[in-house]
């Protein structure tokens, strides 16, 4: 009898932790919830990301493969928001361009050639045209009324820096957190002292600060709490270490989601009031624009 | 400069799920919260599940090796939710025992050779002995006021019996949930129509279910969440399913814990007014019962 004590599901042991089932959830339990770009565009969960979209599409047509690097130029937004699912669901490897540094900084020789291809708001392609970066279709991301297959992000590659990078990431990682390689020099930034680093989060790292910031942030009894009615906006940046990694978080809470673009003191208020955001973070200098921004308008934000 | 762009610190994708990575947080942030059982014992997380306690001693004392199995019959204790992390952090398996099969099932002979010690009630002691499982040594760890040493779960093995199962768990596999090992007969016993089967969980598992339990529970608006502030009691049996994993979230998420033995209404609408229990979860014969029982006794539930 001792055989047949004990059967064992070996596949259960192995469920891999991917960022492409942080949507599961989320898409059986609320498909319809909002995801809003300004007063620009009003999609729903179940439009992004969708493999027949066009910058899904565009960054197919760059012949991206598994472990090449998709660089993403933008502000926050619905599709950086897409992008944040769509790349490391390729296979590839999402690098957030912090859009506030230095041109210098922003188009340093060493981080491009490991691109393959780049989601570019046309804001920047002028920035990139300036610093020898060609732009061989030019973007618009921005432009909210053109049509779906237009309007996204397009192909931006570079033949001539264009090369692979001498070192590749470990076999489980396939996803980059930011723009920012290193340097040995030196260089007062971005809020630190040295020149910006690049930093690389696998799927599983990712899913599990997910999922454990989740659990922290909703424990809270009262004070900055969290929960699944809340309304979201982020004034951290997109590019910003992931915007500290809430649209994962936000979308396997399948909350609405707000998305401000630029941020600019008036959008963010009139977003806030229209669509009934109820939880955003940020650093102080960003909020204390939003507070005197507040008071100038006599606009009310408690609640 | 290229060889320069990326440094992998390769150790931090390896971070590996285990149980004891649940106590970390609570052991730094609220070391004092209590662990209560009933009107008898009153402990704070830092006693544990720690390695010089009594009952971690005995278990060591039976030669335990990573890969055993050690059975637990008891009710809900301050001893059950050590064995939920001491026997896992030994590398051993936990085998919980539903005390409340018949007494064939309990001590079905395939499920006994397997194990290499248990922690037993003694108020089971007497029906073992009477299936043939010797205890070497009595086991008491109802009674209260015994010396620590003295108190805790005791070896009990079955020389006759105990021989090592063929089959072993799979190499990440070390926990076992359950008692109920599988046979081919159908029997209609603890809501199955099934005999009692055995299923195992490796850490990984847990700590994920753990955490997903966490983030899905603590993000409901209302009705039904669980935040920090909470205190927590079982009304759903530490034997049957892990009492639906709730030990492990509720000390990871650093509460207050009450534990009320074997169930008895009277015992129960005590503690949840003395102690202040605001979370609970059981099956509705046992909350109807406590329901009938608060009625009888003129008991408020509200709140």
């Amino acid at each position: 009898m001792a055989g047949r004590l004990i059967s064992v599901a070996r596949s259960a042991y192995q469920y891999p932790l991917l960022i492409k089932q942080l949507l599961h959830a989320p898409m059986l339990q609320t498909p319809d919830q909002q995801i809003v770009y300004r007063d620009l565009r009003r999609l729903t969960y179940t439009d992004l990301p969708r493999p027949d979209r066009a910058a899904w599409q565009t960054t197919s047509r760059c012949s991206v493969r598994p472990g090449d690097t998709v660089g993403v130029m933008d502000w926050d937004s619905h599709r950086f928001l897409e992008a944040f699912f769509a790349i490391p669901m390729m296979g590839a490897i999402l690098q957030t361009v912090n859009v506030r540094l230095s041109p210098e900084q922003v188009t340093i020789r060493q981080s491009w050639p490991a691109r393959r291809c780049s989601w570019v708001n046309d804001e920047f392609i002028g920035l990139l045209q300036r610093h020898q970066i060609s732009a061989q279709q030019s973007a618009d991301v921005r432009r909210p009324h053109r049509p779906a297959r237009a309007r996204e992000g397009r192909r931006l590659s570079s033949p001539r820096n264009m090369r692979s990078s001498s070192r590749q990431p470990p076999p489980n990682t396939t996803f980059r957190i930011s723009t920012r390689t290193r340097r040995q020099r030196r260089l007062t930034r971005t809020g630190t002292l040295v020149w910006p680093k690049g930093v690389y989060f696998s799927h599983r790292q990712l899913v599990l600060h997910t999922l454990a910031e989740l659990a922290r942030l909703e424990a809270r009894p009262e004070q900055g709490r969290f929960h699944s009615n809340d309304v979201y906006m982020p004034i951290t940046p997109m590019f910003h270490v992931h915007a500290w990694g809430f649209p994962w978080r936000r979308r396997r809470r399948a909350v609405k989601q707000v998305y401000p673009g630029r941020y600019a003191p008036d959008v963010l208020l009139k977003l806030i009031k229209t669509e009934g955001v109820t939880f955003t973070h940020g650093v102080p200098t960003i909020l204390q624009m939003l507070l005197s921004a507040a008071e100038q308008a006599n606009v009310d934000l408690s609640g």
